[in-house]
């Protein structure tokens, strides 16, 4: 459990803190019969959010980092202040410690190459979930493909998780061994909705051995501060966060920086040609080249801005709230299996992620069933590469915009199509 | 020259075919008392594409590829559409040609990690220009740095410019072996706006040797038809064609798709874990992962539309004559020296880019000067990685929205900074 949630009073349903005019601020959400549960897939955006990127397109069309006139000036301080604003909403304790990417499948991919590509040698082991998203599994295989066409034989070591949907740290602590490099997990996982607390593993292991989380999903929904996680890398997803698509963030702790190489450099990169080959003239430079995605970038400053309105404890108890509202409802539920996550927790915890499945429909016809009564949730095998460790299932998604009465129209919809009739 | 433009009347200063109206359709340039003439770095956004990236933030947001209820399925179409559209407009011949990346420096990195290191063995040479854009040299250095580590030696041999900003086809020739593996020019120059012709090697040299574009340039200036070229690589700057930052697109011709291993994979990707590694299940999705920049991709067909709209032809011939103008009138500047390019050329070429520097005046403080007057133009070493062959100077880069009146303002004012007094 989240030890800042553990703080938290343990008010089961009571009224959300979230004030309800909170949901004006979504135009996309301003028909009252759609539902909107898919937030872990993407997050609706508030008119701060549409604002920013508008106005960029609209008002301040320029490049950045290139031109000396004020539009491309102002604009280069702009996104300056943005690194300097995500390093501190997510806990770093410098700005050269984050890094922009174009998302977060991009970020993980960066880590595998700029730093596993170079630093992993013969026998090295990298301690992964194949449960997790396909953006936290691929890359280090991909890793394993590239370093074994050149001889070089990495191993993956997969680790379970949990009932309760977290990584199974006692598991990972049997799997840690003298060539543990690199530790990898979701930090909220996508389907199970489970909280996983890999940093109780620090002073349990070899400090060498690095720690990277996956906060696609923790991102906008818990307080997540990367240097109380003892992350050496950490990735989130702009979009997830109320910001537009195609921004992610990359957290890579300065004790790496030295073994970090480019990552897809060009304009602007912070390397320079030498007679030995490429040679880094800093961070986050080294792992950022050409024109970045302006508008994402500056989309998460409101985006920010929204969440520290409430604070993220505030959201985090919303969420909780709502799931175990959709969990004790669903449980009632004839036929229904949930996955696992938070309704196995023997306390009150969750995070905006439950996933299930009825006996009597499969997950696929389950949604279009419920998309055609105005409910938008996720169905499949979410993005999870390996087909036996999640086999398909519907999985509802919540956040700051949703609300009691709607998890009680969803579960009452679900309870009909469980048995009709009835 | 480029063969469809040769075709076109020599009309020197004659009146624009390009409506006055059409510049109405950029916001961002309602002040008359701004001349923008940087558009090389990133082009002003027109009514249409603002709306579309709006739109999909206000109505339609949703993530692609995943979701089956409507806001996403809906999506996932039209962005299966913008992909026909751009292989359509950029004339490959199947839409599995075309991937969507996060900008032209991310698909040249792509071709560099996914083609190069696994295609590539000891001895293997790559040509390029060392003046061409950081994203057109830093990643085959950067490839070169990584399969070194390896202990695979590759060779990059840098072929020369000529004094009209082209590269030179007949040194690429000379330099052309039996180990050669990849040509990579940029077609159109982005600081001496010379229009290269490596499609004339075509014939001349093994037909297994891959021929790579950087369009970056050329893309919204010129008719680029891709099969036209012989390309085997292209790509092209979605914000520097009229697109919202943070997109690009990456031509891979089909006879090279068998060659490609994953780039940056996550959720969605065209691959599939067996246990001898990653296993390709198909292009463009080999190449793509994770969420896209939705609201950037959906912004191309705005920006297709615009240029379609106009003809690319009316396009260039717009900037062939504010290109002939801007040299006729800075050739009488006392002082001013041009850099490579069209100002050398024998016949009448013109392409939108034109760069130079005066002896009175550093062209850092010449941007300045300039600006203060109203006239956006880029100053320093244009992301030339080699500092001996791109000392600064003045770019001055123009699209469909400058007028012959702009260009002589600017004239006029750089013949006073050249001269004052005088």
């Amino acid at each position: 459990m989240h030890p800042e949630l553990a703080a938290a009073p343990a008010t089961r349903h009571a009224p959300t803190p979230v004030p309800s005019s909170f949901r004006a601020r979504f135009p996309a959400l301003a028909d009252p019969a759609v539902v909107y549960l898919d937030s872990a897939a993407t997050t609706q955006k508030p008119d701060t959010v549409i604002a920013a990127v508008s106005d960029y397109h609209r008002e301040h069309t320029a490049n950045a980092g290139r031109g000396t006139y004020g539009w491309a000036t102002t604009l280069s301080a702009r996104i300056a202040a943005v690194r300097t604003r995500a390093a501190d909403f997510l806990g770093a304790r410098h700005s050269d410690e984050i890094v922009f990417t174009s998302g977060a499948t991009a970020a993980l991919g960066a880590i595998a190459h700029s730093w596993g590509l170079a630093a992993l040698t013969d026998g090295d082991e990298i301690l992964y979930n194949p449960a997790d998203h396909a953006a936290n599994v691929l890359p280090w295989h991909h890793l394993r493909d590239t370093l074994a066409r050149f001889g070089r034989r990495i191993v993956l070591r997969p680790y379970r998780s949990t009932a309760t949907g977290e990584a199974d740290i006692e598991d990972i602590l049997a799997q840690v061994g003298p060539r543990t490099r690199l530790i990898t997990t979701s930090h909220l996982h996508h389907v199970y909705g489970g909280l996983t607390t890999l940093e109780e593993l620090r002073g349990r292991i070899d400090p060498e051995i690095l720690l990277c989380f996956d906060c696609s999903q923790s991102g906008g929904h818990l307080p997540v501060d990367v240097t109380a996680l003892g992350a050496d890398f950490a990735v989130f997803a702009g979009h997830k966060m109320f910001g537009s698509p195609g921004t992610g963030l990359l957290y890579c702790h300065r004790r790496v920086h030295a073994t970090l190489r480019p990552f897809l450099p060009g304009g602007n990169s912070g390397v320079r040609i030498s007679d030995a080959g490429l040679v880094g003239t800093g961070m986050p430079e080294l792992l950022e080249g050409g024109t970045h995605n302006i508008p994402g970038i500056l989309s998460l400053a409101p985006a920010f801005d929204l969440l520290d309105e409430l604070d993220r404890r505030t959201v985090a108890e919303h969420n909780r709230v709502l799931t175990l509202r959709l969990i004790d409802g669903l449980r009632e539920v004839a036929g229904l299996d949930f996955r696992p996550g938070p309704a196995y927790a023997a306390c009150a915890v969750g995070y905006g992620i439950v996933s299930f499945t009825l006996d009597t429909i499969s997950a696929a016809d389950l949604g279009f069933v419920l998309a055609d009564a105005g409910f938008l949730v996720r169905t499949g095998a979410h993005c999870v590469p390996s087909a036996e460790a999640e086999q398909g299932s519907v999985r509802v998604s919540t956040h700051l915009y949703n609300t009691l009465d709607e998890i009680d129209r969803f579960v009452a919809c679900v309870s009909g199509i469980a048995a009709p009739g009835r």
